[in-house]
């Protein structure tokens, strides 16, 4: 077999190789059924099981309370977007947003499709390079939405922004899921992408409190309520079965790992091994302020274009593949998902090391 | 490795096996790239060469005209019965809808929240068992929506419906896309989610003349705009990947196979010999009219409820899987996608006949 490389892609991105070969292994045939689990009815009884067993999984490793449905759904964080203000923002009503980066933006302008949206705090100011400190809330939000980790700036809430009281917060978490321990019951709603902690492209995981579910718009197609979804346990029509598949096998995969607890350590010890480094450099540092750094997306310049290029350049020829950093921001980008192995980040800092060296 | 079993799901569906092999080889390792198909980022060389040959063998079986997009959307068939009128009815138009079982309707009632809907036919009143040979269409309907293959009731357009002059017809073909030559220049769009002829569910072809591209509402999420999918190649978010690499496989399977003209001698020679042998067994009949038959999901009873669990249970014991009707219909229903070998149809008619033996 072709030997793996070292892929820091901020997604689709790397995937547990434990995983991929038992996927790999069940594409002719799901267990002993003789069928492969791309080829199972979602309504038969292996897919159900498969099903059953991913939301369980999912439920264990965050210790999700029984009063939270848990939903996949399709269309990415990008039609929760829409989704999320469709269902809860009227036209008479507000939205708080906490604006980090591109994707809090994006979910602005979907929200203002729909209602009034209060930016209860930005970082915009210094392009991103920080978590807000303050915020300031609206008196009656319809929800507060903030996005926990910002994978084109490298930046990450260290914990949830603090809400006030009886504020339904709404999380887009695609890029930091279950790479930590998460207090779901702080929660009305949490949403993520799958293709950076959590499996393939094609699958979005929905935590939702009942509260809300019931609370959603009823005048909108029914694939757009959550509501419908709830109802039909994720199969109102044909759902991702493979893409739920695969999440389930990483769920097991993150269990076996020791849980949530176990994930954020090892991600904060490759984390370590990176900003260490950069904060020592003399050619690279970190685009983000120290308190608010990514565990996730490490982003680091050298402060000229053009060695930057070199470095990818030289970085791709050595076998670390996906390190330019988002045009928004340039330079480099370290994305070190729960998959990373660390070694991945040991090898990196040698490499920069020995191109420190060669290029000073 | 397990035996493979005889599937004859509705989809998800049985898949070629060259087809499963090769992306269960491709799992830890995209060629020689060192990084697995859902590893790759959707903006890099990898799979944005994946992304355009899968649409360039699209386009080739079925001779699309550059005049048409290609888009490979999520969300399904369900999806597309309200992207299509949210994009193309205003509460001030109407939409002719043509009548043929349970999608057609899931259909219609999504058009109704965005506009008038006027059934121009219906099969209805037999318990949608024909395509109706005549319609009355409105003078100046927005589009002509039509379902080529009833999954459900076995049914199936021997060609597309004559429609008046100047119409835009619209076209689910969830269930027979490139199962038979399409001539695309007849359609304002075509939609399939691929779980059923082109792939894993999770992913939807739609074929969409630029017409129809520019003609889409504005005041919508972008996320269910054909426009901005279509500018943006597919990827304006992340697209599904894998699903779209799998789909890519299976257009060089079918090319490789003969193309168009040659599935639809395969599909015909594959239930012919159902068909053949339901018209004169003494225990099965066909449920629907003979000029109506499907090619893709025969369906049949005994007449007795009980002799048909009987049937299914002892097929499902031989090794015969997914053949339980729909319960709207109840009976067996035997679907032979494209990927369906034809062994699998002498078999199921040689267990047929034993089975009408042992009890008669």
């Amino acid at each position: 077999m072709t030997k793996r490389i070292f892929n820091f892609s901020a997604g689709p991105a790397i995937l547990p190789v434990d995983v991929l070969e038992e996927a790999r292994d069940n594409m002719l045939s799901l267990g002993e059924t003789g069928v492969g689990i791309m080829e199972h009815s979602h309504r038969g009884k292996a897919f159900i099981g498969v099903l059953a067993q991913a939301e369980a999984d999912c439920r264990k490793l965050a210790n999700i309370p029984d009063d939270y449905r848990v939903l996949f759904l399709q269309g990415g964080a990008s039609s929760q977007f829409f989704m999320v203000p469709m269902n809860f923002l009227t036209s008479q009503e507000t939205a708080d947003y906490l604006i980090t980066g591109s994707w809090s933006q994006k979910a602005v302008a979907q929200a203002k499709r729909f209602g009034n949206v209060h930016q209860a705090a930005s970082s915009k100011d210094r392009n991103f390079s920080y978590i807000p400190k303050t915020a300031e809330y609206s008196s009656k939000a319809a929800y507060v939405h903030y996005t926990s980790n910002n994978t084109i700036f490298g930046t990450q809430w260290a914990t949830e922004p603090e809400v006030p009281a009886g504020s339904t917060l709404i999380c887009d978490a695609s890029s930091d899921i279950y790479s930590r321990p998460i207090d779901v019951t702080k929660y009305g709603m949490i949403y993520a992408g799958a293709q950076k902690n959590l499996g393939p492209s094609g699958v979005t995981l929905v935590i939702i409190h009942n509260d809300l579910v019931k609370r959603g718009a009823l005048d909108i197609p029914e694939m757009l309520q959550y509501r419908i979804h709830a109802e039909n346990d994720s199969c109102y029509n044909t759902c991702p079965t493979f893409g739920i598949y695969f999440m389930g096998l990483v769920f097991k995969w993150i269990l076996k790992q020791g849980g949530l607890e176990a994930m954020a350590r090892a991600n904060q010890e490759k984390a370590d091994v990176l900003y260490q480094y950069l904060n020592t450099s003399p050619m690279f540092r970190p685009t983000a302020d120290a308190d608010s750094r990514s565990l996730m997306n490490v982003t680091f310049v050298t402060g000229q274009d053009e060695l930057d290029a070199r470095f990818i350049k030289a970085a791709q020829q050595a076998g670390f593949d996906g390190l330019k950093g988002h045009r928004s921001v340039g330079g480099m980008r370290a994305s070190i998902y729960n998959a990373f192995p660390k070694t991945g980040c040991e090898e990196l800092v040698k490499f920069m090391k020995d191109f420190e060296n060669q290029n000073s």
